[in-house]
Order: structure tokens, then C-alpha cells, then sequence
């Protein structure tokens, strides 16, 4: 009847004390949770010296195929975690948001890791750039791990997404988390980490567990760790101001829920397809998880001419929604997650009352199926309707975080664009529209309050991941009232949990510092041709400086005739007046392929292909009697995760630097090639 | 003699109370700086409904032309600037790198804002994300402008450059400002103030400036604006406590005075150049600005062997250094920025001093050139030793903010990374060696606690710009203690004053919202060839589908021919065995240079130069019998600046993808154009 707690490699039931948690539906005791006998300080200092110093040894790649490996164990075991999942309150459907949703970004961020990401324990960021004029000192900016641990507060609404959308993220970086729950939820979070350590698929210490009362954990965290804190705004405030996150500037991440919007555009009038889509979205948003979601639609923003039929059209919707235990497949709706949430959102719906008019819903529920209003959290769907929201402003500072929605009315598109920004900064607002125009005035005017802008009509709906749902490979966070705090976002969210440094020396030390060639590095002429090095053998910095060609005009003439491209300044001399050229200029694509021509060697060895080329960029026009070299230099090399049945292999790009008989430019490109090992 | 504020479009002289501002060196009265009368939310409010709301709608290429006309502007009124900023201590070096330092930041920050940034009101954030299977709904990140002001709270050593450094990023960024320098040397910044207001470059309400307390100010941000700070780490703390910052998630970002250290190598021995290097850097550093830097070497961290020969070679070098009236040529170092000043870094030393040895210094200073050690605030460059840093650990907490620096020794390299990090996060720290892979260890192992390395030795100690200069395009900022903060870095501090957010929808409406053709969007068949149409003509999205060609054996042959380029896969076909390929291949070079004769109008018209390629793919091998054509469509367009006798163009990137016979994709690659307006 414990929950138990995973901490310092032990799992662990706390001794007394502790909340009593019960299922939403019927009230029937699950287990206790409690912390008591865990040192947190201890914790912390295990997930530093013993998770991140693992991961901080392995690469992203490898940190990457642990996320898969974890992934798809857990989805052999996802039914084990549905049915914990019911005491929620949740439905299948909320319960696949919150159990598949979460496995879904250890898919992603493995991918992420995999692809985006070098197969070392590092990275960089940007380009290099040349600080002095002789080009003697230059400077790139590099992202290595940061060496404490992440300190996840979560949320009670999804137990499972919550803590995988942000451990797929500080696990890819290299960092060893500790999460704890919100504990109200907290049993359905254990079953999940009693899977992934019994897994052993990562390293140990790179997740503690803390079910129950984390209290004092910030008095032990340091500037090397990063907390994130995924709740109400209040919650958010509290633990922000801790006098050790202040003291020591500790990162400190907020994803608070706010008051996001959804604005039907003028264009979707009723009968439309998009107003029937503007909808269904405003009542999935709060029908779905109870209501209980950070990004579900809080104001429901209509032309003032749309008012009414919006009115009855969502009612009409609503009145389907079935409520009651949330195991049986007729119901569409389940309770909150507890006694102590109905309660809250039933007294800020009656405050919200004061200033709005009650459209619809507004009690504890009727008909329900299969269960008992008395003993579970049942909050039935409610609407309310403010007819003057720029007067009466609770509408923009009151939340209640379930299935409770407030539409109102606008005159014009700078009302619009008004009531947009007074929610004070939102996670997410969505605008339902097909004028483009529309979109691109409110996306530019609005986008400085909103973290995610949803543009949702009838060309993307059926395909639409909804106004709700955040995404790993977009940010997840707003300013403001939303916690002024970013997740996710693909590669950027890996960043949230690593260091930038700006390095600066000699192109040649940073070359081998960041193992990557800086432009400026000496440039060592390889004994034998680099393309007879296999991916191994091969050195960043390697170069090969090839013999030379004179242009003629037979050349420009024959590039012409078998690319096709006759080009007038290739072709005919008559017509460059007014022109950047002097007479006839050579294609760029002939400059660079015979700059392939010099420095390809023809025989078979280990360059498997020419893969691509970016940044080609042509300098200077090549005219007729110009002579052109190349120096062609290994550039970086990015191993590369093959199957089997492959030939190993990595990818190598080149840079390539071609040049006229002056020494001057006339060509620049990197050349992306596959080498085997 | 009054200090006088800038606010709400007037200059304003506080009409009571305020600081007497004193010249450093001989404490005569210089004026009274007071606020009093001043209404901090008026201001605030001005700044962004005027300032900031004409700041965006410019585009970044106007705001940066701005910034490039007052730089050139404030670098003709310098020599003004100069006689002032003596009166702050500062030596004619030390006020060239506050100056024009500062002045520097305003041209980098208008040739990046230029060059890097779009000439649109707002920029995109990484490339499009394809979200579902079918292509029908994307996503797209998009920065816009935050729509508050930004609070500069800067500190008393950079004057000029303190201001500078900031608010060429928050206008480039298109948000308007409030600066509060330091009141004991604001008279500088008031004098630059009123040359950059005479100019009227910048339009109105872009720039207020507050001379004397500006406390209560914080009361009345919000959270579309951002706070900066730089300065102490204890006021620091106190300011971002503030229960509004706290209650609203407001931006705050710290840049505070930290523990910075240099590192000499084991292989910098004495004698060698690398050591000459570290002693001089570590010299100069103590001295510049009288040390008053908060990138300043406080912990100098040298092998245990080579301490007695460090102490000596510094002692020798510090002991040349004249103090006194830094208006006189001969004088190295004058006095700290005000008696105040002067007795905190006293009260520090003598704190030092409880664990550690002192070698020089650690007084006012002797035989002054033209000053009074009464009057002025010397303080001689102090050298302490700390034998044991491990155990008396307050060299690590201690911060003396002048002309000091404490050294400490290192058994191992593992050592040297302890120490670093000890320091609990540093702006910068810096590394003198020339062996590559004692380098490379300590950057991976040390970075997370700081913001810069410097990485120093021989072969660009001549170019080094120095531990002590953070610059425009490198990220100044660092973890802990040194506030957790970051700015400039070149364009990644511009989105420090802008909001990012995730947009998604239907590729073709995105396409619209962005004015970039996001893959999966509609390509419209263009009536003309886009290559007739000039610049303003051409829309995003704009498409021209080619005529097709079949690949022969005589093709491959010809193009191997004409680019030298006789890579087996396309010459000789018993080398396939274990190859990617199954028969003669084309180049992939034939294959992007056919394409362009597929989709080249050869007619002389708008289009005037193939300038370049970006991310070229070859997909799928190209053999003989494969007939491939081309889809060209206008990708984004981007306006450029060019001088008075060039063409009006801009850049056009172009979206080619390229199918064989089957509809698979061959090729893909963004070309660019020059075009014609």
C-alpha cells in the first residue's frame, strides 16, 4: 500500500506520515506516499556523481539509443500502465495523450539525439567567427553538459507525459534527473519508473523518483542543476523565490498554466467548414483530461456577430459528453483528479460567475454514468459568457483548470489582437481562420504573448495535433503568466540543459580543441591523398592541394552544351552591358565541378559517394584564360549510425576552396562525402 | 551642475536631493545627480507605446542603419567624450576600450543586424518542421519583437561601453530602452546621452536615460519587458527578488562580477614565450581599469613548480606600473572610480589577507604622479598568494573589485579543473598553453562553469583581443555566480528582447504568415517564367515546372570528360562490386547542372547572377536511361543593401527539387539568386 520512491540506487517506502492517494472516480484508497527517512541532499549528490558522470561519458548517439531502447520497452508494458491510469480519472483517450504521448517523445528526442546531434559529448553552436583581421584568433561557441542534475516538479495532470517529455530532453544532453511528482498522481508515475529502472536499459543514478513531499529539496540544489517546475502559477511563485534558487542563480524553468485563447476569425462564419472546426476544438480542449490541461482553451474569443450561434453550437456539443467512470467506453468524460481540485475549480467558476453569465454545466455533474457524484470529482462541462471583456477583466486573470471555458465577443481585429495579449502571456493560442491576411496581421501582432500560435482552418484539420498538445520538436512555454520559460523544441531544449561557452584562440588550437577545421587553421598537406583515408585514418585539418586548370573557352562552350544551361552570360557576348560581367564567365557549375575534376581521386577506395554540398558560394566570375586550384581540406567528421546490413561508415565534409591565378577566391563550398571506416 | 535625466521626451535636472558626483583622482565636485520628480511608470509606459511601437516598425536593416549613422555620429564628439571619462580614473586606454569599445559594439551590432538579420520586422527560428505523415500541417518557429521595453541597470566601471553594448542590441532587436547607469560615473554616460539625442538618429522614445536612483522602478515593468543587470552579485540578488519580477515572471539577466582565473600550462614553463605571454596578461589585466573589470583575473592559477618564478615575474612587471592623475601620459593605472570604492577593496585585501600571503601591494599606492593619495582612490596593484586552496577556500568567494589578484598552485591537471570550477561560475576564464590536448581536456572538463575561454598562447597572443574583452559576436555572460545570464553573441542576443514562438498549420498557410515557402505548401504554376520577373514581382511560392530530360550513357561520359572529374561509379563499371551503386552513375554534379539547363531562361532579365548553393542533396542515384525534371519555386526572398552605383537587388532563393521518371526525388537544393528589382 506504499508508494515507493527510487533514490540512491534503492527503492524506498517512506516509514510514516504521508498523503493518502485515492482514485477520482470512487474514492477508494490506492497507497501512501511519503519521503520520510530520504536525504535529499543526498539524492542530489547522487544524481550528480554517479548519473551525470555516466552520462556525461557517453555521446548523444548513445544517450540517444538508450531513449529508443527505454521507449520500446515501455510500450510492451503500456498496458499495465492504462489500467493504473483509470484511478486518474482519466479516459482511454486521456490516457493515450498522457501514456503514448510521453513514450512518443523518447521516440522523438532519440531521434532527435541521433540525427541532429554529433556522436560525441559535446557541441557546437554556430558558425566559427574570425576576430582579428589576420585572421590569427578567432572564436566558437561550444554547449557541453552541465555538471549537476535536473530537478523535475511536475504537474498532477499527466503523470507519465509529464515526467518523459522532460527527462527524453536532460538524458540526450547528458544530464541524471530527479523526478518528482505532483503526489496526488504519483502511483501512476512510480509504475512507470519501477519499468524503467527494472528495464536497466540507463545507467544507474540517471533517475531518482521522489513520491511524496519534496520539501527542502531547493535548500540542496547548486548552479550546475537545473529545476523545472511544471504547475500552477502560484506553486511557480513559491518555489521561485527560494532564497537558494535567488542566491546562486539556479535555472530555473517555469511552464505555468495560463490563460490561452482560441480566436475564431471573421471569415469562419456559422455554416462555414472552420466554424464547425472552431468548435469541436473549443470542446475537445475542454472535455479532454476533464479541462485539466495548461494549454486548454481558458477564452473562447468570437466576432460579437457570432456570439450566439457559438453559444449554441458549443452547447449543443457539450450536451454529448458523457461522464462517469472513466473505464467504461461510453463515457467521454472523467472526474478531476481529486476531491481538492473539483472543490477549487467549483469556487473559481462561481468567481468567475460574478462577471460572467452561465452558459452551460456549472455543477458536479448529472446522469453519470456508473458513478457517484458524492464520491468522485466530477465537475461537469461548463461555459460562460463575458459580454464585456475589455470592462470585466476576471475573465483574463482567473483560471479554473478543468472543463470550464469563457467565450467573448470582439468588434474588430486590433479587439481581437487586444484581448489576445491581456491573458498576460499564454502557452498557446489558436486562431481559426482560412484569410491570410487575418493570419499573418494577428500571428504578427499577437505572437509576442503566445509561446505557440496554432492557425487551424480546413486544410490542416483533419491532420491537426490540436490547440492542446505540445510537441517535442516545438517550444512548449510562454512569457509571462505561463512561467516565461521554454521546453522542448527539439534541439533547443537540449541546450536548457547544457552550458555555451565562447572559445577564442588560434584557428589551429581550436581546430583540435573542437575537432572541427576553423577557417585560419594551418592546413597540413596529407603525405598520401585524403580520399585514400578511410573515415578512421582520417584527420580534421587534412589537406590535399590539387594541380591546376586554365578555362578556355571550349570549356564554357561544352559546359553549355551538355548541361543545357545557355545562360546569356555564358553564351553571348553581346548582351553584358549593364551586367556584373566583363565577357564571358564560366558557369558556377562548371567552377565547381571541375574543382571536383582536380581534387577527386578516380580510383576505388574508401569515399563510398558524393553525398551533397552546402554553402556553395561563387566569389569572383572565372572568364576564359583564368587558371583554377583547389585546396581541399577535411573539415569535420560526423559519424553515422548505419544497420546491419551497411556498409560502416561515417560522413566527412570538405572544404573546399577554390582559387584563380591571382590567389584570389573564386569559390567556396563545403562537400559532404561518405567514407567507410 | 546637475546631472540631468532624459525621460518622456525632455531633459530633466532633479530638482532636490541626489548624489555629489566627485572626479576620482583629486575629488573635486563634478555635479548632482537626482531623479526626483520623475514618474518611473510614465517613463516605462513611453518607452513602449513610443519608442518601442516606432522601434518595430522598422525593419532590422533600418534599425541597423540607425545604429551605423549615431556610431559614426558619437565617434566624430569622441575627443569630448575622452576629457570627461578621465574624470571616472580612467586612463586614455582605459577610457579608448569604454569609448570607442562601445562605439565598436553599435557598428558590429548594425553590420549584424544587416548582414545576419532579414529586412523584415521579424525573423524565423531553424527551418520548418513537417509534422504529419501526409504533409498537410507544419510547423514553423518565428521570433517577433517583445512588446515592452528594455531597463538597463548598469554598473560604474563602463560607463560608455556599458550602455553601449546594450542598447545596440535591444534596438537592432526593434524594443526601446531605459537606462540607468551606475549614479557615481552617470556623468559620462550623460554626456554620450546627450550627443546620441542631439543627433535625433534614433526616432523618439527609442532611448530614456536616469541619472541618480531609479529605485521603485521595478515596480512598474511587466512581463513584455526585460530587466538587465550588471554589477555586484549581492545587488544583483536583491533586485531580482523584487516581488514583481518574482509575481510575473518578468526577464531578468544578470551579468555580475565573478571569480574569474587564468590557467598556466604545465608546458608554459618559465622562459618559454607562453609564460612571458601569462605574465603580461595577468598584469595587464590587474591594472586595466585598475582592475575594476568584472572579467578581471582574480584567481591566477599556475603549476606548483612554477610559483616562485610567476610571483617574481609579476612582482617585476606590477611594479612598473605608475600610478597617479591618469589625465598625464605617463601614468599606467589611476585611481578606482570613487572613495567609496576605494575602501570596499581595501576591506576585501585585508579579508584576503586572513588566508592568504601577500606578495605586493595591498595599499594606496606610493610616489603618485600628480596626485593625492588623500583625494584620490588608489589602490596599488595587490598580489596575494594562496598556498592552499582547497582548505582556505574564501579565494574562491572573495571578490576584491580592483587592481587585485591572488595566485595558487596545481599538482595536476585534474587539480587545475577543481580549482576552475571552484570559482562556482565565471564570466571568462582563460588557459595559457600551446599543447593541443592539455587544452582540449580543460575546455570539455571546465566549461560548464564559464561563459569564455580564452585560450592563449604564442600563435595569436599578438591578435588576442585579451581575457578581459567580451565582444559583440561572442556570448558574455556566465553560470553562478556570475549571474546566470547572457547577452550579445551576436544575433543571439538579439532574441534575448524577443518572443519565439511555435506556428503551425497548413504548409500554405504558413507559407503566407512567414513569407517563406515552407515544403508541402501549394506551388502555384506561374503564368511567366519567374526567372522574367524582377524582385518586386516575384511572390513566395511562385513555381515553375520544367521540361524533362532522359540521362545517356553519353551524358556521363561527356560530363567526365569536360570536368576532369573520372570517379569510377561514372567511368568504370567493374568497380561496382560493394558499392552503393548498380550500373554508371551520373555525376552528381551533372545531375544539379542539368537541372539548372532544365530550368535557366537563357534571355538576358531580371535574374543577374547564380550566386551560390545551400544544402545540395543527391537522394537517389541517377543511371542511365533515368529522365529527370525539375520543380523551381521561389523559396524566400531577402532585400539587400547595395551601394548608390549598384544594381537595386536582392537575394532570391529558390526551392529546386528534382524527380526522375518515377516521381522520386533525385536531388534537392536551394539555390540563390541575385534579382533585379
Amino acid at each position: 500500500m506504499n508508494i515507493e520512491s527510487y533514490v540512491v540506487g534503492k527503492w524506498h517506502a517512506g516509514s510514516e506520515g504521508g498523503s493518502e492517494l485515492r482514485d477520482a472516480t470512487n474514492g477508494e484508497l490506492i497507497g501512501i506516499a511519503s519521503t520520510a527517512g530520504i536525504d535529499f541532499g543526498e539524492v542530489l549528490d547522487y544524481s550528480r556523481s554517479v548519473g551525470s558522470k555516466k552520462l556525461r561519458k557517453m555521446t548523444f548517439h548513445e544517450r540517444a539509443r538508450a531513449l529508443k531502447a527505454l521507449a520500446m520497452h515501455l510500450m510492451e508494458k503500456k498496458e499495465d500502465f492504462y489500467k493504473v491510469s483509470a484511478a486518474t480519472g482519466a479516459t482511454r483517450v486521456d490516457s493515450w495523450i498522457d501514456i503514448e504521448g510521453g513514450i512518443g517523445n523518447l521516440f522523438t528526442y532519440s531521434s532527435i539525439g541521433r540525427r541532429q546531434m554529433p556522436n560525441e559529448v559535446y557541441c557546437l553552436d554556430g558558425e566559427p567567427d574570425t576576430i582579428s583581421r589576420q585572421g590569427g584568433f578567432s572564436a566558437q561557441h561550444i554547449w557541453t553538459p552541465k555538471r549537476g542534475c535536473a530537478v523535475h516538479i511536475n504537474a498532477f495532470n499527466f503523470p507519465v507525459w509529464g515526467m518523459l517529455e522532460k527527462i527524453a530532453v536532460n538524458i540526450v544532453a547528458g544530464v541524471a534527473c530527479v523526478v518528482k511528482p505532483a503526489t496526488v498522481t504519483s502511483y501512476l508515475t512510480e509504475a512507470v519508473v519501477k519499468e524503467i529502472i527494472a528495464s536497466k536499459i540507463l545507467p544507474e543514478g540517471a533517475i531518482q523518483l521522489l513520491c511524496g513531499s519534496a520539501n527542502g529539496i531547493l535548500d540542496h540544489v547548486n548552479s550546475q542543476d537545473v529545476v523545472t517546475f511544471t504547475g500552477s502559477a502560484h506553486t511557480a511563485k513559491m518555489l521561485k523565490s527560494h532564497q537558494n534558487i535567488l542566491d546562486n542563480n539556479i535555472p530555473f524553468n517555469v511552464e505555468a498554466d495560463s490563460l490561452n485563447c482560441s480566436i475564431l476569425g471573421p471569415d469562419a462564419a456559422p455554416g462555414t467548414a472552420d466554424f464547425d472546426i472552431f468548435i469541436k476544438e473549443v470542446a475537445r480542449e475542454m472535455t479532454v483530461k476533464a479541462g485539466q490541461k495548461c494549454t486548454a482553451i481558458r477564452r473562447t474569443i468570437v466576432p460579437q456577430d457570432y456570439v450566439e450561434d457559438v453559444q449554441k453550437a458549443l452547447v449543443k456539443r457539450l450536451e454529448k459528453t458523457t461522464l462517469g467512470d472513466p473505464r467504461l467506453k461510453d463515457v467521454r468524460m472523467g472526474p478531476l483528479a481529486s476531491k481538492d481540485q473539483q472543490e477549487e475549480v467549483l469556487a473559481k467558476i462561481a468567481e468567475l460567475r460574478k462577471s460572467c453569465e452561465l452558459i452551460a454545466g456549472g455543477h458536479t455533474g448529472e446522469n453519470l454514468l456508473e458513478a457517484d457524484a458524492d464520491k468522485g470529482a466530477f465537475v461537469a462541462p461548463t461555459l460562460l459568457y463575458c459580454d464585456s471583456p475589455f470592462d470585466k477583466t476576471d475573465v483574463h486573470n482567473v483560471e479554473a483548470f478543468g472543463p470550464v471555458s469563457t467565450i467573448m465577443p470582439y468588434k474588430s481585429p486590433e479587439e481581437a489582437q487586444e484581448l489576445s495579449h491581456m491573458g498576460q502571456g499564454s502557452l498557446v493560442s489558436s486562431i481559426v481562420t482560412s484569410d491570410t491576411t487575418f493570419a499573418r496581421e494577428m500571428v504578427l501582432e499577437t505572437a509576442s504573448s503566445h509561446g505557440r500560435i496554432l492557425i487551424l482552418n480546413e486544410s490542416c484539420a483533419k491532420e491537426s495535433t490540436g490547440h492542446g498538445s505540445p510537441l517535442p520538436n516545438l517550444v512548449h512555454g510562454g512569457p509571462g503568466r505561463a512561467g516565461g520559460g521554454e521546453e522542448m523544441g527539439g534541439k533547443r531544449g537540449i541546450y536548457h540543459y547544457m552550458q555555451r561557452t565562447a572559445l577564442q584562440g588560434h584557428p589551429s588550437m581550436l581546430t583540435k580543441v573542437v575537432n572541427k577545421f576553423i577557417p585560419g587553421a594551418q592546413r597540413p598537406e596529407s603525405g598520401i591523398h585524403p580520399f585514400r583515408k578511410n573515415f578512421g585514418q582520417l584527420q580534421v585539418g587534412d589537406t590535399y592541394t590539387t594541380a591546376k586548370r586554365t578555362v578556355t573557352e571550349a570549356d564554357i562552350v561544352n559546359f553549355a552544351n551538355i548541361s543545357w544551361d545557355h545562360f546569356y552570360a555564358h553564351t553571348d557576348t553581346t548582351s553584358l552591358d549593364g551586367t556584373f560581367f566583363e565577357g564571358r564567365v564560366a558557369h558556377g557549375y562548371f567552377v565547381i565541378s571541375a574543382a571536383a575534376g582536380l581534387f577527386v581521386e578516380p580510383k576505388k577506395g574508401p569515399v563510398l559517394a558524393n553525398y551533397g554540398l552546402d554553402e556553395l558560394r561563387f566569389i569572383k566570375p572565372v572568364y576564359v584564360g583564368a587558371t583554377i586550384g583547389v585546396q581541399l581540406t577535411c573539415k569535420e567528421k560526423i559519424d553515422q549510425e548505419v544497420k546491419e546490413d551497411e556498409i560502416p561508415r561515417g560522413v566527412v565534409k570538405w572544404q573546399v576552396d577554390v582559387t584563380d591565378e591571382t590567389g584570389e577566391t573564386v569559390a567556396l563550398a563545403t562537400i559532404l562525402t561518405l567514407v567507410a571506416k
